[in-house]
């Protein structure tokens, strides 16, 4: 069962080095997507959109733009910025109708053909599909579809969509797409494109998000409002969990295909993945995270000299923190914004200095002090190690390590880079051994239903729970296909690097 | 009649900027294929392979091993040296098993995707193939797979091969192989690699050349002897036409599974594609073109000062001219090495300094002198005017432009890369004309029947040519189906360049 | 005489296309500079040396090492860490002696001959020396050695030194170095590298920063203590106004060659360039600008809902300011991480999104609010402008911008890369005026006593000035020798980009 | 002695690995030159004319214009195409005035600081110099130059010339630079390009070659005459020995500022270095090789069924050889065109597979025969051994090696990259240990007077030798100043790649 599990998450994740930096230990988004139609040089609206949304991926991007006869398609590895915004690359991609896509993708074990969007030349036309989220029946489908004769041509659950979509013998691509969508469980929030239409689908639950906005008359998609900001459009509404919206020169229709259920967004976009500037079903993402700082003051209030935020994720929770208690905010870690693309291949000596390449403390600030320092999540707690110690070694008399959200006690299969179970720091230790594994005076998380509360509910449903947090309660919203049954024969697969 | 012509020829075929040398005039073969079983270093070996096929297609190169449990691939753009000599990239294709393909592919029209070997995975493990030809019903066949759900990752006819064999329904990979080869029409000579085997296999007229070789009591597939030459390996024997050869750990196996045909190979390996070193079908090309030389000098005896070859392709035919007519053999034009992978985007001014760049006349050579000029074949005429000038520049009192071949009047929908017919000197301008044009004293062309002479017969043979020759008598061997019928609607295409 | 001044001013700068970003009107640094001496992996550690300097100088990079017998050098375009942090770069600079630098320099204008450390071979052996600062008779004195006779590699003010060490009659290196200095005007903070020694020198007015630390008994020189922090090397002393420190196997020696004059640094380490966690001169840089903040309130207390730092240089003044004032701190701007080294060349449409690029107003935090902006100076006012309506856009009700330094109405000819007057806004305009171009409610600026008071002194000193601040008052504090007399003949420049 | 004269090599010879082509044992010329004065667009007719002479230096090319206010470089590693074809390159060195170079420069041993030409700041203007041939002065001078305070930026011989140039007190900068050629011993050909004026200049012997070419009424100034022939332009005179050439607006002045010497120039341009299409001082170097061939069949005249060249450079004697002889020409070694750049760093694998990357037996041409193979030098005999073998491979009966220039058995110190005389074959094995070393059934050399009959001359003159000929006499027509003296005192020399 283990090695299935572990076999489902290889499968919907690319383990990422960890890199020596703080951001070393974070969760990783899988991905963020974005789609325009109708509006002049669609694909730059689209790069501009995906840069917005580079914090979701950032290892990979893609465009596919439409412009009335012809699909057009550009895939990097990379950032948006990298690639997208030079001219040249732009004038490859014309069209007023484009969707695009960020993702990890690292070269061993991904590929440049796993980066989206995905493409497909049917016999309605050519069909274009990003999505963010994960599939938990991406391999039982992929295995039945082989043995019908389909060729992948990626190891990504997405390309389970598109060979549905292709062998459906439904008339119209409409009916494809929803009965594509009929038989993959999992997250899914998706943009497509076809020669006629923009498309839009959340899955079930609504458990990645997915926004509409509008410019100039004209929908726009994407996974943040942020993304709508950057380009100056205006905020519509969410697309609702179960929905599909269709955006054509008739303007915009709404299907429910699915049977009615309360929607169940993933609580980590809150506490981590979203732009604080972005505003998440109606909550604006900074505000919440504030909101959490200070459900921890009130959960854990801690005689100290300073908070000290755990840059840059960290700063909204420690400024409510600070407002909450009163204890002067200051930034006691200095974040080094000219690392680049560097340090690849670190030397060995660079290892060694550890965290200092990215962050220093600002000793001033610290020594002689008893420091709150707070950070949103603890994964393998590798890196708190070094940021408790960068505040002994800069002469913090007492340091108190509080995290806005609950321990992480279950791995993720929805869209979420997780480490394995084992190697989740609050799944293998007590409280108190992470206190002394990490090395702090004291260590604190917000409870469960303090998250909820300062999401503004009075406590977590445990019947119909208002979030997808299994993260913290291994409470899992949906059936995991691949993680039972036959489906640990391994495929010979192609390993490529190009 | 003639777009759906034009369609299917531009679906086989790169158009390549002519660039200002005397290649640019080439007919262009579109590929070299390469297979080995069950040796060390099996990537590496394939990579000094295609090496020596590197004339057979210089624009992309790519290896596919199996491991003895996973496949790896790697497809770039350029020269096989350029990616597959370093050690990093044999490294990361390990292996005792291994296929490879060189091609021509350009940005813009083609891309990555299309480089070969193609890989799919089947219900029965992974399965990879390299095709040198071209069919001549792949976009009809590539319409009813899609119409059935298949979906293509590329443009390339040879796909179409890998989707038959996905959707056939024999439970054996060599049954399926073969039920796919009955639905296709054109020219192939085909290396495929399953886990277990490694496959050879030629259309029923062996249009395009497969040899099998043999070193240290192990098998090789090449499409010619100097591929063999290269790693010391010693010629078996051809792959006959309609053969399908399999080597496994068992050894070599041979299936005929088409009714038997007289064989008719392309008669330009001879004249211009394959290596001067190579010996198809038991002819050395080199003693061939010397004899086309020696036939010309027969049917043209011109009264002459010197000889001079166009180089490097003309070199063998003028000295056949020159030891036949006892005329001295003089290298007239003289070719610069250094040109390496440069003027990419001549500037204007290069441009205009013509052929000079890649060629300059031997003035000592030329200067006061009658001149015999041999070339191998004149395909648009275009370098043809230039290098006559060039040696009229040069001083030559007299040019004489002798072709070691007979004039070429139809496109080719086989694997080599023609221009559309109106471009074709020949098909449109009369011998005189041509002359006119080409600005030469006199012009004159191998007979048809010269050419057989040649090859060894006493002349062609009206009722069952002994080779494919439709580019000098318009007599296509296959049917042409994409050129018929309901074959002009056009797909949607994803442009791509990545 | 502008237009000499003009000269003076292109040879001390190279001019940087303003990015839409926020930075893009900010006063740049030209360098930073490092040295170590008798330490294994010397060039490892200047490389992380280098990284923590980073924000002094973010064009060109370089290091040159001695290894006991030979020196090795590496310069390079681009960050520090795209170059010297692998393994096999610094495996070309081998040796336990080593300096390094990192500065300011475009392709066009500048060339890869300026990028320093700078080197020459001497009769005495091998010299390097990498300079932060700028000469003010440069010009002059390379007029001269080149009528002498010396031959110039680059267009660098520093080079002029290397060239007066080499004319130098005395025997001694040490004594050719100090008869350099004596002829050298402005600002220089320089380190040297013999094959026996580490040098470094201050000018005599110690305008440009420089510190020694230890590490393992071992010293270091770096421009500023952050240099030491990335190590773990401990800060000893700033070398002091007009002073040499000659660090070898006998330890360190102190020069004093100069007559003794009153220390008088450079104002702007403290209110821009300096990274917020160095000390200089015993000031912590972070609590200067939480002082320079908090005077700012004392000065000009608006009654307000919110303040909000122009991320990220303006953060520490206005947590001062929020401290001060009680007035909450929240983060109404939100920076963009992922921009790498992207948007070379920005599209006409990523240009028109100007500021959004990089940073995107945090509604949440903004909308109905009146909002006290703070940032640290003002020099053409072009982001400034952006900044407030960005502001506005985001439903801020009133914008107010406060400044925590005074209105910049000199260039700098001392190393900072400043505009010709006529660009700066402050020069050309009234404070009026400057609230009018900027679009804000209210505009304000620090007093220069203000700046003093926060620096611990009553006022500043008119007769004897406490720090280098012509900028503020135009009180220059050495003569400008390039930009009188006959210098304004024009050499023959060679332009050169390799 | 011997280590001083090593040194003495080393500074004038970049040891280049041998790669395993059949070049690889080739002597190598150091360098090419070329001058264009008031023609549009001198930079784009230096490049090709520096295309043209590609063969004389492989590794690094530059080029210096003057647009008639300022001079403008670009200096690159590399091939000329690829990096001066490029329009964008091009447009950086506007001017109507540009001279070029191209040499051999590999990244460890020397550095882009040495690729020519090199440029200099004087008080007259600017002053740029390339250089062709090697001083055997130059240590000497250099070290005389550094004790008076000259910064040497490259490792180059070159550079003296510079300096001797800018220390000189002439007031006119032609006076110092007749001034600086008569301290300076050894070969050179030299362009020179100041803001007025392009000046060659020739050695009292005229070692290296030098020609003056005429387009449009404009001069031009090259190595070779196929530098010429590729832009049209009319060959005039060649440069005498010890004659310098001023080109101004004015037209050609001629100036001799050396006592009168006979000419006396290196054998070796007519023997290898110079393209066969060029006329060195009125002989056509084809022609010349065709008789040295004839003059090798006169004086070993060998029964036998062909007579193959190794290709390209034995080809015209073999075809000489072929002629006089009677016995058959014939290719009997194929080479592959498309290694490219490639195989930089070659596996074990294709090490081991040798000469055969790059060149391949035709067995139709030589199994069953007895062969003369033709080669124009041997100098280490290396790949001698592997050629001869691969014509037994290939299943020669009889292998008969003829060289046709004498045996090779002293170093050049005039500008051709030779090995230490420890490494010449012929300088230490006798005739008969040569051909067992070498393995060939009968070894033999063009004799010293056959070369000279081959010339034209009766015989070689004792007294006064009509060539430049030590590498077979051991007569070396200078004084070999660096090699006598205090000059092995090391200097402490900066190791650079950047």
């Amino acid at each position: 069962m283990t090695e299935a599990a572990e076999d489902l998450q290889r499968s919907s994740s690319c383990e990422i080095d960890a890199t020596d930096d703080l951001d070393g230990d974070r969760l990783r988004e899988y991905c963020g997507v974005f789609g325009v139609f109708d509006l002049p040089d669609a694909s730059a609206i689209a790069a501009l959109g995906l840069h917005a949304l580079q914090h979701r991926g950032q290892e990979a991007a893609g465009i596919v733009s439409f412009d009335g006869s012809r699909f057009h398609g550009e895939r990097r590895l990379g950032l948006v910025g990298d690639h997208f915004s030079q001219e040249n690359t732009i004038k490859r991609l014309p069209g007023a109708t484009a969707i695009g896509h960020v993702r990890y993708a690292t070269t061993g074990e991904t590929m440049l053909r796993n980066v989206q969007p995905l493409f497909a030349e049917l016999n309605t036309g050519g069909f274009a599909v990003a999505h963010n989220g994960n599939l938990t029946n991406a391999q039982t489908l992929r295995r039945e579809l082989i043995r019908e004769g389909a060729i992948f041509q990626s190891t990504s659950d997405t390309e389970v969509i598109l060979h549905l979509v292709a062998r459906s013998r439904r008339p119209l691509l409409i009916d494809r797409f929803i009965e594509a969508l009929r038989s993959i469980e999992g997250a899914y929030s998706l943009v497509a494109l076809t020669n006629k239409k923009l498309i839009g689908a959340r899955d079930p639950l609504g458990i990645r998000p997915l926004v509409i906005g509008e410019f100039n008359g004209k929908y726009i998609l994407a996974s943040e409002t942020c993304a709508l900001d950057i380009i100056g459009a205006r905020f519509v509404r969410d697309v609702m969990n179960g929905e599909i919206v269709i955006i054509s020169e008739d303007g915009i229709q709404s299907l429910r295909p699915f049977p009615p259920q309360p929607m169940r967004p993933c609580i980590f976009e809150y506490i981590y993945f979203a732009r604080p500037d972005s505003i998440v079903h109606g909550r604006p993402v900074y505000e919440v995270r504030k909101a959490m700082g200070a459900e921890l003051a009130r959960e854990r209030l801690i005689e100290a000299d300073v908070v000290v935020p755990v840059p840059d994720s960290g700063v909204p929770a420690a400024l409510g923190y600070s407002q909450q208690s009163g204890v002067p905010f200051e930034l006691g870690i200095i974040r080094n914004h000219y690392v680049g693309r560097t340090f690849i291949e670190p030397t060995q000596i660079a290892r060694d200095f550890g965290v200092r390449m990215k962050h220093s403390a600002n000793r001033c600030v610290v020594a002689g002090k008893r420091v709150i320092l707070i950070d949103d999540s603890v994964v393998r707690g590798t890196t708190s190690v070094k940021i408790v110690q960068m505040m002994r070694d800069a002469g913090a008399t007492e340091v108190h390590f509080l995290i806005s959200s609950p321990p992480i006690t279950n791995p993720d299969y929805y869209g979420i880079d997780t480490p394995q179970k084992e190697n989740l720091l609050a799944a293998t230790h007590t409280l108190d051994e992470m206190r002394e594994y990490i090395g702090c005076d004291s260590l604190g998380f917000l409870s469960v239903d303090g998250i909820y509360r300062a999401m503004g509910y009075e406590r977590r449903d445990p019947n119909r729970p208002q979030f997808t947090d299994h993260c913290f309660t291994g409470d899992y919203p949906t059936s995991l296909t691949d993680l039972v049954g036959e489906n640990r024969a391994q495929l010979s697969l192609l390993a490529e690097a190009s």
